[in-house]
Formats: C-alpha cells, structure tokens, sequence
C-alpha cells in the first residue's frame, strides 16, 4: 500500500530539501531572488512535497523556512498572478458567472496544496525570517508550530492589493488562538508587525536573534519530537486539530475511538519499559 | 434597491454622528448625564443607525464612543429597566411560561439590536473609557476591535444584578481569543478590571493615556481602513466573522465562493497597478 | 427530586472534603505519597464528588487542589495503569478489534469521570502546585478557573508514554483560548513548562507565591463568588461553556431561553433592591 | 412590550386577511389576476403579517393559501424582477464585485421576509392548488404543514429562468425529510410533478377533490391545533425546528431548557385537569 | 474491565427479561394492569436494563415490547407525575427560577435513562401494539427498528396535556427522515395515527397481523443479527447514528478511523473463509 | 487554467465512456465477467474519471451504469482484497497501531476515489440493475439520482463479510432521507431487498422494466438536465449538497454569496428571453 522505498525529494526545483536530524527533514523554499515569492508551480511542488512527507515512514517532524536572507516568502508573485490565474481579468465573451466558476476553481486547488501542510500527518515547525507578507501568513498558518528571527516583518497585506485573503489566512487565524481584536486590526489596515508584537499575541511562540539561531532552534524542537513515539506525535497533532473545530464532548468521542486502535502499539510498552529503565526508547517506523 | 441618497443621521437624539474623515463615521453615544446609560429607545436607535452605516456607499469604517468624560457606558439603565422590560415581575395572572414568552421575546429584540453592530458590514473600532460596566461589554464584543483610554475601569457586572449577561457578553467572549480562564474569572466574580489588563489578556489591542487621544488614534485606524479597497475590508470582515463559527476546512470553503465574485472587482485591478506606479489607489463607492 | 439532607462527603478515601468557607467546598486531592497520582478507584470517586456537588444547595463554589508539598498531581499511576487498564496488552485470543472495544469503554468511564467537573453546576477553581503533569493539565481543563504556586513544574506528558492524551487536554486546550502554537509546541515536545509560562500564555491567570497563598487566593475567589445569586452564577458557567462550543448566533439564542426562566427568580430584586440601598444582599438556596 | 390593541391586518393590499375560527387566521395571497405572482411588494407585506401574527395572542395557528382557482401562485413575477432587482444587469460602470454586493443585498431581504413564515411562533398549514411553481415550492417549504388540492401542478421552476432557487426550496427541501433522489429529481429538471406524486414522496400530507375542501380541511386542522395549550403548539414548533438543524443530543438539551419555563405554565393544570374531568380545557392568551 | 459473569436481569420488578434465542435478549415492560404506563422507578429500571446489556457479551441484538394485550405502553402516568416529578407545582417559597433548575435536572433524568436504548451498543427492535401513546413515541424513537401490530394507536400526545414533548420525540422524529410536513401534522395536533399510515410516512418498516405475529417477526430479525460478526453489526449502529448527526464528510472521516481498529477482528478473516466454503460462520463474543 | 482540449476518456480500461446526447456522458463499468466487481484499479481510474468530467464543459450531466445483464456491480472483489488492502492480516512486527494507521490510509483513499463522484460539478445518475451489493450501494449512494430495472436485487452486504461499511453507505443512507427504521433494517440484516422496495421507501426514484428501459430514461433524464442553464444545474447540485449537511440558516446564507456570482450569467437573460419568446435557449459552455 505504501512505498517501500524512500520518495524523490529532488525532483523539485523550487525547494531544497534535507534531513539535519534523524527522522527530521527541512523544506526550505528556494527561490531567493524573488524573496521566494510565489507562483503556481511553486504552490503544486508544495502540497506535493508534503503529501509525500506525510506519508514517509523515515520522517517524524519537519522545518519547513526560506532561503536566503531577506524573506521567509514576500507572498504572491503578483506579476505572475496578474499574468495568469484568479487575478486575470474575464477573456472577452467570458460573463461574471462563468468568470466566478474559473476563479472558484483556481482558489480551491490553490487552498489545497497549502492545506497539505495542515493534512500533512507530521508537525510542521516554521520558521520566519526577514518579510514574510500574504501568503507568508497563510502558509505559516498551516504550520503546526511558528518560530521567527527578530528581524521578521510580518503583513497580512492582501487588502492592499484589493481582495479578501483566500488561501487560509483568514480561515485558520480565529482559530490560532490569538486576541480577535488584534486579528481584525493587522488584518484590516495591511499593517506591518514584527516579530516581539507576533510574540506577544501568541502569533509565533518564539523568537531568536537571527534566522539561523532559529533554525537551530526549530531543528532542535524537530529532533525532540522525532524522539518521541510516532504514535503518539501523529495521533496529538490529528487530535489537536481535529478538536479546534468541534465541541469538547465531539473532541474527546473523537480521540477515544482514535485511540482505540492507537493505545495497541509497541511504543506504549516499549516507552513505559524505557522509563522504568531510565533510558531513551526507540519506536519503529510509521 | 440601495437608496442614493445620503441617510438623515440627525434622527437619533441619543447618539452624535459625525464623519470625521474621508469615508469614516463617528458615532458617540450621548447621555452622559446618565454615564450613558441604556435604556429601550437607546438600543432602537442603535440598531437603526448601524443598518442604516451597513449600507451607506459613503461609510467604510466606524468608530464607537462615549459622550463625557466619566463613562463608555455605565451599562443598563436599571432603574428603567425595573420599571419595564425584562426584570420587570409578571402582570397578575400570569404564569411563568407567559412570563418566560414575554421575556424572550424581550431579550430576542435587544439581542438583535445590539448585533447589529457585528453584522454591519464595515469593520467598527470601539473606543472605552471612564466606566465601562456591564452592557458596555456586550457592545464592545460586538465591535470588531477595542481601543481604550488608560483610565478605563471595566467590569462584566450582570451577576451584581442577579443574571447571567444575555445580551453578547456571554456568547462572545469565549470566541475573542482571550484566555477562558480570565474570562470566567472576570464573569463569575463581577469584579473590576483596568486598561493594562485589559491589554495584556488581549480584550483591547491598544490603550492611550486618555479618551481624546485614542479616538484620535481610532480615527486614524478608521482613516487607513477607509483608504483600502472597500470591496477587500468587507470581504475581509465578514470572512473573518464567518471563520471565527466554522471549522477551517468550512472557512475555506466560504471564502473561495465570496471571492468567486469578489476578485471580479474593479478595485484589484486599480490596487495592482497603483502599486506598481508606488501611489495610492482611490475606489469606487461599494 | 434533589435529596434534602447533606450528602455524605467522608465515604470517599482519597479526597479531603472541606467547608473553608460558606457555600464554598474545598476538594483536596489526598494521596501525597505517591504524588497524588491517579489509579482507577481516584477517578471514580472524584466524578462521584462532583455529581454530589453539582445538585449541593449549600455549597455555590469549589477549590480543587492537591495534598501534600509535592504535587498537584503527578498524573497516571502508571504502574497501575499497566497492569489493569486500556494500556494493557491484550488477552491471549483477544483480537484487536475486541481489545479496541475494552480500551474504548476504559476511556469513556475515564473521560465521563473528569467531564465531571465541567458538568458541575457549580464554579471549579483548580490551584496547582509542584508536580503538574499529564492527567493533572486533562484535570485542571475541566475546571473553570485554573491559578497555581510559583513552584508548580506542568508538562503534557502523554507522548513520553506513547500516547495521544486522551483525557481531556486535547480536546479542551484548544478551546482555552491559549494560542495554538505554543499549545502544539508543548503537546508535541512533553516539555516541562514553568508557572511564568503559564501565566503569559494564559493557562493559568493567577500565580501566587506559594501553594498556602494560592490555595487561600482560591477560597477568597470562591467565597466571592458564592456571595452572588447562584442563578446568575450557575447560569453564566453554563452559558460560557455553551458558548464556546457554539456559534455567537447560537450562543445568543440559548442564553435567551436560558434567561426566560432564569430572570423570573427572586435574586434580581433582592440584588437590585440591595443595590439600590448599598447592602450586600443575600440569596436563598439552589 | 407586546401590543395589547389587535394588529391592524387591513393594511396589505395584497393580501385577505380573516378568521374564520376561533384563534385561527387565514392569510390568503391576493393578486389574483397575475396568477398570484410575486413581486417585491408582496414578499415585504408577507414578512410585515407573519411577523405581525408571530406575536399576536389572539392567533393559535394559520392558514395560507392564494386567491382565485388557477394558482397558489405561478411564482416570481419575472416581467417585474427583469424590470428592477437582483435580475437586472449591472448599471454601467458597476463592476460584477458591486454587482454582486447588490444581488446579495437583494436576496437577503428576500429571504428574510420569505423565512418570516417559518419564524412565526404558531404553526402555519399552506394549502395549495392549481400552479404552484417556483416560489410557490420556496414559500410553502416555509410552512409547517402542506396540504393541496388534486389539480395542483407543482414544478421547482428556477433552473428554467437559469438560476438555482435562492429563496429557500434549495435549502428547505433536504430537511423536508423527501427522499434525496426525488429532490434532485425535480430540482435539476424543473418539470411538474402532481398532486399524487407530491403525497407519495411526502411532500405535502394530504390531497382533496378541490381547493375548497383543501382549505376546508386546512381550516379544521388549524382549528383542532388552536383548541390545544399553545404553550405546547408553540413550543412544539419551535423545538420541532431546532431539533431538525441540530443532532440529537443537542436537541434534548434544548427542550430541557425550553420546558424549564414552559412547564411551569397553567396550561399544564388546566389540561390535565380537563383530562380527568373529561372536559375540554380552555386557555389563557400567549 | 467488563465483568465476567452474567448480569442479573432478575432485579428489575418492572421488566421481564428472556433470551428467546442465542445472542438475543427480549426486554419485556411489564406494568399490563396500568397499560404499561411509565413512572419514575420505571425509567430508572430501563436505563439501568440498557446499560447492562450494552456491554453483556451474550447479548447481540435486543427485542423490546409490552406485556399484555392492550398497549404497547400508554405513555406517562400522569397521575404519578403530577403528584411527583417535573408537572408538580412548585413549593411555597421556590421562585420560578428554582423551579426551572428543578424541573431540569428532573427532565435531563428522564432523557438520561431512555437515551440509554439509543446509546446501547446492540441493535434493538421494537415491537409495538395497542396503545403507543406520548411516551411510547418517545421510547420508540430511541430504538433502532420499529415494527408493530396492526391493532396498534399511535399518537404523539403531549400537547394534549399541555406540553411540548421533551423525552426524545421531538429531538429524535425530524431525524427519522419520515416526511417533515407529516410529522408537524401528528405532534401539532395530538392525534392518532393507525398501523397502516405508520407505515406508509416510514415510522414503522414492518406491520404484522397481531403482537404474537410482530413479535415472532422481531426475534426473527434479532436472531438473524445476532448471526452476523457481532463487530460489524456494533459499528453498523454506531456509525449510522454518528452519520445521522453529522454531515457526509464527517461521517466518513469517522467510519476510518472507527474500521482502522475494527478491521483487524477475527471476524472479517472467519467470515470471508466461511464465505467461501459456503458456511455459516460463529463469531467469538465482544 | 482550465484544459481547452477534449480530456482523454479512452485511457480507463474498466470503463467505457461515451457521449450518447449532446453534452451527456455516460460512464459504464465494464467489467462484466466478474460482475463488475471492484479492486484497486478500478476505484483509481473512477475517481480520475469523475475529476475529468467535473470540469470538462463539454460535459453536462452524467449517467453511470454497469455492462453486462447480470450485475450493476456485485460489490468487492472480495478475494482481490483479501490478497492485498485493508483486509489483509498486518505483517510480523507489525503491531496494531502501525495496521489501523495502514488500514485508515488505504480507507482514505478508497474514499476519495467514491466521493468524486459527489463531488463532481456536473449531476450523476445512476442506473442499477441485477446484483446491486455492498460497493453497489456505497457508490449508487453518492450519484445524485437513482433509478433501477426492475431485476435489481440490492444489498448493504458488508456485515455479511464481518465489517461496517466504510466507503460511504452508512455516511450517505441516513442523509439520503429514506426511512431509518427501514435503513437500520437493512444495514443490520444485509438481506436483499428489490426495485419495489426501493422504490416505495425513495431510495430509487423510477423502476423500469429492463436495464435498457431503466437507462433510455436516463439518458433522457440527462438529455433534459443538459438542456437547462450549466449555471443553474451545477448551482443547483452544489447548494443541494451543501444543504443536505448545513442548518437552514446556513444554507440560506450560502446559496445568496453563491448567486451572488451567478445569477450575473447570460444565461439568466437568455433564459427569460427564449421563455417570453416561446422557444428553447441555448447556453454557452461552463
């Protein structure tokens, strides 16, 4: 049913991606010159390279950041946008209506290559450095966890460019947990934050002093997650997520039945032996 | 369908509207004698004036505040409200299923007016100051940020009276992002809070050192907003709204239908371009 | 319907029960040997106190603690629980299907036993100290008010043992409105995190110096709260946990027919009479 | 808070209004000659009656059904919706974002006084005859309860003006409790079904030889309903409703809430009263 | 964790319980003299029967019917209610309030025992006859089929004392899927409805000539169940009421991962052998 | 965006797709040696096809149905699965956490694969025929319409082969709004049933005499739909759905942001205007 053997992560050209730890890999978004902005092929190789990390039983946590040094993601390639997608004006003969059904569908293969961050069945660590504007703020809302360097300027800029963030920034940021006020005001006026205000909301739950102190940091996070039971990470991240959307009493129906199958794992007693015995346990592959 | 003609504002003897920026509406309530109090034809006319802002083309962002220098809004008018309304004890001969119809329907009309605030479809800053006790809360939740003066003393006072608040306290602070339980401490015990903790839980976004200088400071974040795309802030409002009640996987989807229609905008077609020659875009009246 | 005499509160072996003050029970988790952790007989016996409780009319608030220096509690007795319980291997000649439907029921008695707390009528403020880890954050989520010692050391610590907690904290700590992505970072790491921490994010909105002065902080609290009308105190506990699991819109309707009954109660007019006249008014029993 | 004078229901001009039993009103649809169509006019008279009948305590249950002996009604007036509503073009230089505010505006109101109907605290029994097409299926769908005359002709007309219904069939329908494939069925062809079909799918629950034998029997059923507490018949509405938009669970919650008040009425007395005494109870207004 | 030994049906003075074949259970009320009619012991009794045979391994499918010939049971005995329980008229001195907490606690009871046939893990099948009054529509509607005896009357009957029906009636027929416009018609007016009309709106799937004949029909089915995996049919149940209360996409979601653990039974391999060997399979008990 | 040539309908070895009325597709299952029963092959190039269809617009509605005489589809292959799936016994070392995360995966997809049929933009209907078991119902369940010859003997086999049907039965039946009494009956027993029972129940809504009949009447079904507005039939099937899953309310509010955008087609226009011309419009592509 799933491959055996280990998945092509090289044949994506607009990510580089690595493996610093055990069990850890790094999805770097590599297209500097642009300040890694993005365009469609780019959003394609994205939910891609995570369907496929999803599912790799070598991979436990993730990292995912940008190259370079200016920008985590500046947002949309807007030039390209304009050229050709959502943004393109109707071709003559074309009315609203039929105009409405091309842009509904382009919206929603758009969402859902960065909803595989979301899907991706491990924790997604990101880390922001440098502008991170529009989509910056979508993607890393699909992260499980949100670090940035001190030097991160953050936008949710899309009213800016007139419209109504579509790819998940409004979607997923009241459930973030973060002050609602605070929400309507970056979202309404495009204003820039940085990276202590981020901090202070809840927006990211660290900061460091500069985009490779916190790579570090996120690699170090990854490596202690994949140290951890397979079983046990995955099942907390879907149970996580699974309950920010429904009530408390669905939440706990939910993870019972999950469990259910889950608590029959050998990590359960292999972790249980290894703590009796004072050392690290080792899990097999998910 | 819409009127073109300018709504008559002066209508409403209990609230001041002014317009004190390009495309900006300042409405202050005004009873100060009274702390602002509320009684019934304080909420009639709140409700008419915010349907009434829903729709004027001329309005695209709302600041909220208080008549005087003492108080936001002391709340309800108890002394009133025991004399007619909902407090009031059943009529002879009525028995308490008569009594509960008559109170519901009573609660369903007050509810309705103050959301209205929340369903209007330009974003409304509130500005608190002074006292700012019980129904004062109710509204300000309804409000989609909260700005207050240093000197504000807030307090979700409704069980001093005997009830539990009913008109948006209640149903809207669990979805404000601040911490459940600060939230129920504050409930439960009616006791006081101040400005600082305010801001650090995160129920306002901004204190100022008085009353004047955050309206001033409301005015110029209604001014930003105002100069953004109208089409983009209210998209952005009601997505925001619509995702706070949904799962993420349901927001997504609602934003990908609004946006079928609204990318089909004149407005990101000016943004686009006005961007690309570094001035500001105007746009037309929505 | 509800017995008219005293429940009996000392048939319950690990738990202290006290009257600290009036209306107000104190609940002490008592068996600081083994760092208050939980084994089967605790769990039962504890729902069984808060059914008590729930239906009490002496008794209108409820501090939940732990015995001893050490812990709040130290969470599962896992020794226990690996030679009785869901995280058992299975029988020989059991199936896995059948082994799952042992470990669902298990959970559904755990689950229904915690939920307790939530479900009690009456207000739960929860004080830890010390040792604050797994079943004690599943625990100290159902309570409505969490406040703690500065010493208190907390960590979701489910994954150590090889499990998706499934208790509670999955499901209710997204909902306590602490931001996501420091939740993820300690649900995923089973990191420890310090009283400050939990005070920043919101966890806890109390920190106290030491577990006597947070457990005397609590009993001030409860007997504040039980100093109100406990319909209007029952009422806006239940209503805030509706809340959050619903709509606004939904949120809003309930407390409406919620209300319709509730403001029919003598406790509005002895507490806007004693209002009116600059007394403390006094309320009879629920 | 509710009017004591009779609601003056001579003021709609397209409409009868009469009360042909005691606490029963008829509204009877009055446009006769243009088959009862509808334009904006008539759906705003409709909304103002039934939200006036909502609230009127000298009316149990209502009876609606349109004048003259060829229609119920042929639906929306299209010549007037070509002229002026959300059928128009888009006036020139009105981009299909702007357009597209307009029609939402349109269909809200709309559907607002159309939903007025399924609002209406009592129950309300539509009796249909001759076409019945289009918002006829809307309109009624709002109804309670649907009895028809055997030449009814019934269509769900709207893809044949190349829309999908917006004023509520589409909505209503799946929760009318017809099979799903019959629904589809008439929804995407838009042909006529007939009396017969309409009875065996349980789209309406009764057929007669003619509309007034159809509006006969309405009348008797409205009235054996109007001899009953309305404090139930209202109750039984309103929870009928909300439990068919909410799980199971969530419905016995809200009737335990709702018959928290409600049973503490005479009605309860009086009725079981008469029981025993083998008389018919009488009741005081609602 | 499941007791090993056979509960005692024995105990409960209301109720005859047999085991008319292998792996069935037949729950019998038995109060003939009062027409079946329930009071409080009554419902305590059931609830308590349900539980136990929800978890009894011997049992896999469960036939509940009426002693005698005269009703199946009809409904509440109002004689006993209103001398005790929730249509009692409040003490001297309890206000309105307290008595809707009261009366909820007392309802929530009252749901809470014959909640516990729907929750029950096995299918259960209802018989009825004769009178099928109020609470036998209640009861009925929490059970899995409903067949029933030609001589049987049914009627939702609540209005006619007073009140909306809260034991389950009005929360669980919308869900039924039996016509919307017919189920208004029966709880709105309290009237009877026969056999045959039960039938036809769906209420009941089968009518047989006489109770023994019904009966006899019911253990066929339950025994005919039994013979399946007692795995399969336990999910089949589950899964259908989870999807009743949830859209399509929940419900899949959560037929995945309840099969995840439920796949991996004996019984699928046992049953797919005896398949092809063209035998009936024995299924080891759950 | 959208492909402009003509997808490749010849690439499915398992099925033959033809084009037997302008803007009609029919999609037969060929597979008729072996019933027509489903492996893995199969349900992949279902879904692949149903995705090409949806947005291919020269496509405007669908029928589906099986080759052969005896059998729309006997349901699994049972023995393809036994060698290879989710019913295959897990692998030594594999312990049953690491089999359910296998199992939900490979469920997953399965899924999927059957709900792009749902999901497909343009309306499906179905067209059953002899052996019409288990897969037959899950995939009938998710086509809009069903219509059968008469010869069809249905089952809900699953429990048979000991498991709860996963792929979409159990999650569709209950919201396709037959009776679930009769649903339960039929799940629980997995006994056959045949045309005439689908039909009075309304799981099917047209019997025909032979497979020949049954499809000419879908074709011409089809042939109607494909007549009709794009705009209006894919609105209709969309707004359909998502009622069937949402409150009124929330429909109401979808099917308005909905037609916002398409009720601005020429098509509405050139509808109106053929209708008061007395002739048939033609509608350019979606």
């Amino acid at each position: 049913m799933s491959p055996s053997s280990q998945p092509d992560y090289t044949q994506f050209p607009h990510y580089n991606i690595t493996f610093p730890a055990p069990y850890v890999a790094h999805v770097e978004i590599n297209r500097p010159k642009k300040l890694n902005a993005f365009y469609e092929p780019m959003w394609l190789e994205l939910g891609a390279i995570f369907r496929l990390l999803s599912h790799d039983p070598s991979v436990r946590s993730i990292v995912l950041s940008g190259a370079g040094d200016r920008a985590f993601t500046a947002g949309l390639d807007v030039q390209a946008a304009s050229s050709n997608g959502a943004l393109t004006p109707a071709a003559a003969g074309i009315d609203a209506a039929r105009k409405a059904t091309e842009i509904r569908r382009h919206i929603e293969t758009f969402q859902h290559e960065i909803s595989a961050v979301e899907k991706c069945e491990k924790p997604v660590i990101c880390v922001l450095h440098g502008f991170a504007f529009g989509l910056a703020i979508d993607l890393s809302c699909a992260c499980d966890i949100r670090l940035c360097a001190r030097d991160t300027r953050f936008a949710v800029r899309e009213v800016e460019i007139g419209l109504a963030a579509d790819i998940g920034t409004l979607s997923r940021l009241p459930h973030a947990n973060v002050a609602m006020s605070w929400v309507k005001d970056v979202c309404l006026t495009a204003r820039d934050f940085d990276a202590d205000e981020a901090l202070r909301v809840g927006f990211v739950s660290g900061v460091f002093d500069d985009k490779q102190t916190a790579l570090g940091k996120a690699v170090d996070m990854a490596r202690l997650i994949a140290s951890k039971s397979p079983v046990a990470v995955q099942g907390t991240k879907e149970v996580l997520n699974y309950s920010r959307d429904h009530t408390v009493v669905e939440g706990l129906n939910y993870v019972k039945v999950w469990n259910a199958a889950m608590l029959q794992s050998q990590d359960v007693v292999d972790a249980m032996t290894a703590g009796l015995q004072k050392r690290k346990p080792t899990f097999s592959k998910l």
